[in-house]
């Protein structure tokens, strides 16, 4: 792209003089990572239409001054490391690919247009093939298409906010990971995000954590923003006695972490400054971390088989204990051989990452490879022998006698944020039907059978299908493409043919084609299909067959 | 309480100086709200049965030096309000009500014990008598009870922590509102907590808000924690170009938000400083408010009846415009009349408040009164004309201008931290079945019916059915005491007779018992009266008759 700036950039100086002289007015101009921006400030929000009519004319001639541009007496800031790209290019073939608004200041509304601009029809031709292949495994390109989530200027950087669709996958994963905590007996709590910084002094995170910790005074105490969920835990188990009897004690939160990164480091979905974790904490004896962690290892293993990761594309890693660490010797014998006998007794494949443990425990790292043959380190089993010593956890043992439990802390997706970013890349934006924001698009060839489709669509959602319906407006091809491009599974085309017969003609993805089926057999395929969570499109493989 | 505080800090220092004999280090002592409680430095925590035996000796002979006690070379701090109370009274009675731990620095942990101390057995007795019956009302002590949510020191005040039993009944309130809120075409976001001030600056809430507004620094830039969640909301609407088409637009989300109430105001669930909302904001045009609202009302009216609150206890209160206003004459006049003609349309009674609105427009609010007698001001429905302004909202209306939308905001529990203390007083802790943690507790008479107790368990758990089993170590009267105090609806007791014609006697609320019952039949009324909400033990009536 980076000789491309040269262009880009005058074709956004064009852009903003075509603006002037229609009327509008444009401040500043710069380059993004793949395109070029124009800001507009405006009450009102400008149209695409709007905007391709004021671009008139390609010739022109402005003064540079200072790094502004001089035009009529209007003067628009060049961002400022652009400012030396020299502007002897002659773009006439633009693009306009987005137009969003946002408040630089509390006072003022600015309209970014963002476009290409290219000297030669073939050029623009060429990026927006690049650009179609880019948006397929570029999770933010695939959120903006499919409106699942966005990031804000007057919100700030890496703080993401769910759309309803977003929150669709978001709430698809928790629930599933609830079923699977439910399974291994865990109990659901929940948490306050702002403690008192004593608490991470406790814990030992205000100095492990300072430079990523959100912290604040409020009428002369410190106050921080958790960066982790692990000390509330904690204060629930030491809220009331425990006894060997109620070991091994299993919380379970979709915790809400705040970690400030530093800005240059943070990039879409995957690297932010809040996201949830599906976080779980273990309170147990030492003689139960074996079992404890085959059933979380078992368990991983079947999480990811749900999204078709097993076999060659899972790796585990087993840590052991680095040079300076706390505990005792005994107790890190024994911890690491626990983990080590889990999944040797599994037969797990693993490799051991010699003295790689943290300092206050070993553990096992799980990391899946994607479609893009790209490794991700997701989930994670961590052995701690330190927080129970600080915070003084105990329990009363079988002979009354006051023992230390052993901290589990585990995730299994990981960063819930993180994971959706990797599912939208890894799947090319087509997830599965059982995460599938829309699961089914129900297209009437044309007005004749809206009755029937609407009844379809009444069907599906009365069972809770995710739908919805495109009426005959543009082509049914169009329509169709439409449909795919938003990465629903399920495309239900109904005719005169399928009204009369109470059946539908179904496309799904690859373009795969059933006809004639009967709608309540559709149905009940595709009810199987979301319940058992399929990765496949099981209900088109079940109808062909 | 107040005459008891004499006898109470004395009881007080008694038992610290009896702990002084038995070896622990008492460093401090004071009065609670209902009680006295003695700090005791501990690396390890003391049990009941230890702090039982340490009392000893009621005799005392200490000096009291600075508002210290002195005693054999130990100094213990008294309350620093509370030195002035007067020494002479003879507490012989003594009662340990809960034993706690906290740590009052990073480094040392303090075992809090609290109790009381009377001169006479009567007036402990008596002291008791009271305390069981506030337990009854006060969510504090209910939520203590029933393990349901904490607050700590470490954490600070007014930041709550749910334990799983309260987490339980934060989900079901959850579900039941998110099924609520898709009927009426709802879509839920989920938006990050922490923003940039700016934005708080374009929705005025920084001047309007700014004394309970968490603000920080991070790398030049300031920042905020979310006291509402409005803003956010209006940033995903504003992602993308609305039409007239697209509208009503509703989001809703269970949105964590922070607002820094003083610590003097602080109480319970009842107030906090960070509590969720079922939170709801529609964009829609002026002609759509009457139905809208219409909708929202009738919604509002059927889910105080799922908690048995209709007719005389709700009242309805429609606010208008205020002398200090925004907006127009017209949109004011419109919109008020619309909130009035969905009240009267649907036959509802409501008082009038004059000039009582939000200073952006009209409101409807609700109140309920409880089983105390008490109104608690829950729902609200109010109409902006405010933040579409400062964030210029628009959409595009059929002749293609752009339009202003209208923005309601609505919650119809309001917090749910707070409607969970309203409960739980209001029900005395005795939950509905539906938002009951534990719904059946299984006690096999002896240990010969263990094995079909525990089918019969197995068999609620596959039916989703939460239940504990509860083996006969105490006597079958101390379990269902136990069962009862917990706030469980059913008590299944199974002896021999039960296991042979696979049945089970059921005890309910009140006393009420139904024997000769088939345990499917039992199951089977069960589940319909959880899957409906209701609001009274419908099963036991069902089997009854």
């Amino acid at each position: 792209m980076e000789n491309y700036k040269p262009v880009w950039l005058k074709g956004a100086i064009i852009l903003a003089v075509n603006l002037i002289d229609s009327g509008y007015t444009p401040v500043a101009v710069g380059l993004g990572e793949r395109d070029f921006y124009v800001d507009v400030k405006s009450d009102t929000s400008i149209t695409l239409d709007e905007v391709k009519k004021a671009i008139k004319d390609n010739a022109i001639n402005v003064s540079i001054e200072n790094g502004q541009i001089i035009y009529k007496g209007n003067k628009i800031a060049i961002a400022e490391n652009q400012i030396s790209i020299p502007l002897n290019a002659n773009p006439k073939y633009f693009e306009i690919l987005n137009i969003s608004t946002h408040h630089p200041n509390p006072n003022e509304q600015y309209v970014r247009i963002r476009g290409v601009a290219f000297e030669t029809e073939e050029q623009l031709k060429d990026y927006l093939n690049w650009l179609e292949k880019a948006e397929e495994t570029d999770h933010r390109l695939i959120g903006e298409r499919l409106d699942l989530f966005s990031f804000h200027e007057e919100a700030g950087s890496g703080l993401v906010l769910f759309h309803p669709k977003g929150q669709i996958i978001r709430n698809e994963l928790i629930n599933f990971m609830r079923e699977i905590n439910d399974s291994m007996g865990y109990q659901e709590v929940y948490t306050s995000h702002v403690y008192k910084t004593d608490l991470w002094k406790i814990s030992g995170h205000y100095t492990l954590y300072r430079d990523k910790l959100i912290v604040f005074n409020m009428e002369g105490d410190e106050y921080g923003v958790k960066p982790m969920n692990c000390p509330a835990h904690i204060l629930i188990y030491k809220s009331k006695p425990r006894t060997y009897r109620d070991l091994p004690i299993r919380f379970s939160e979709f915790g809400h972490v705040y970690r400030w990164e530093k800005k240059g480091e943070l990039y879409g979905l995957l690297r932010v400054r809040g996201f949830v974790q599906d976080d779980g904490h273990i309170f147990l004896r030492e003689d139960q971390i074996k079992d404890e962690v085959k059933m979380l290892i078992r368990k991983t293993l079947e999480v990811w088989e749900k999204f078709g990761f097993k076999g060659e594309d899972i790796k585990a890693y087993l840590s052991t204990r680095p040079d300076e660490s706390i505990g005792s010797d005994e107790l890190w014998e024994k911890a690491t051989n626990a983990l080590m006998s889990a999944m040797q007794e599994l037969g797990m494949k693993f490799d051991v990452k010699e003295k790689e443990g943290a300092f206050y425990g070993p553990k096992i790292d799980f990391e899946i490879r994607d479609s893009l043959g790209r490794w991700w380190q997701l989930s994670t089993i961590q052995v701690d022998f330190n927080l129970p010593e600080r915070f003084k956890l105990e329990y009363i043992d079988k002979d009354g006698s006051k023992k230390r439990p052993v901290m589990v802390h585990r995730a299994i997706y990981g960063s819930i944020d993180r994971f959706v970013a990797i599912l939208l890349e890894h799947f090319k934006g087509k997830l599965p039907t059982w995460l599938s924001p829309i699961q089914v698009k129900v297209l009437p060839i044309t007005d004749e059978v809206n009755e029937y489709a609407e009844r379809v669509l009444g069907e599906l959602r009365k069972n809770r299908i995710r739908c919805e319906i495109d009426y005959a407006g543009e082509t049914l091809s169009k329509r169709i493409k439409s449909a795919y491009d938003q990465g629903v599974p399920y495309i239900l085309i109904v005719g005169k043919k399928e009204a009369n017969e109470g059946t539908v003609t179904i496309r799904a993805r690859g373009n795969v084609e059933v006809r004639n089926i009967k709608f309540e057999k559709f149905l009940e395929v595709l009810k199987v299909e979301i319940a058992q969570r399929n990765v496949e499109q099981s209900t088109i493989k079940v109808l062909k067959s």
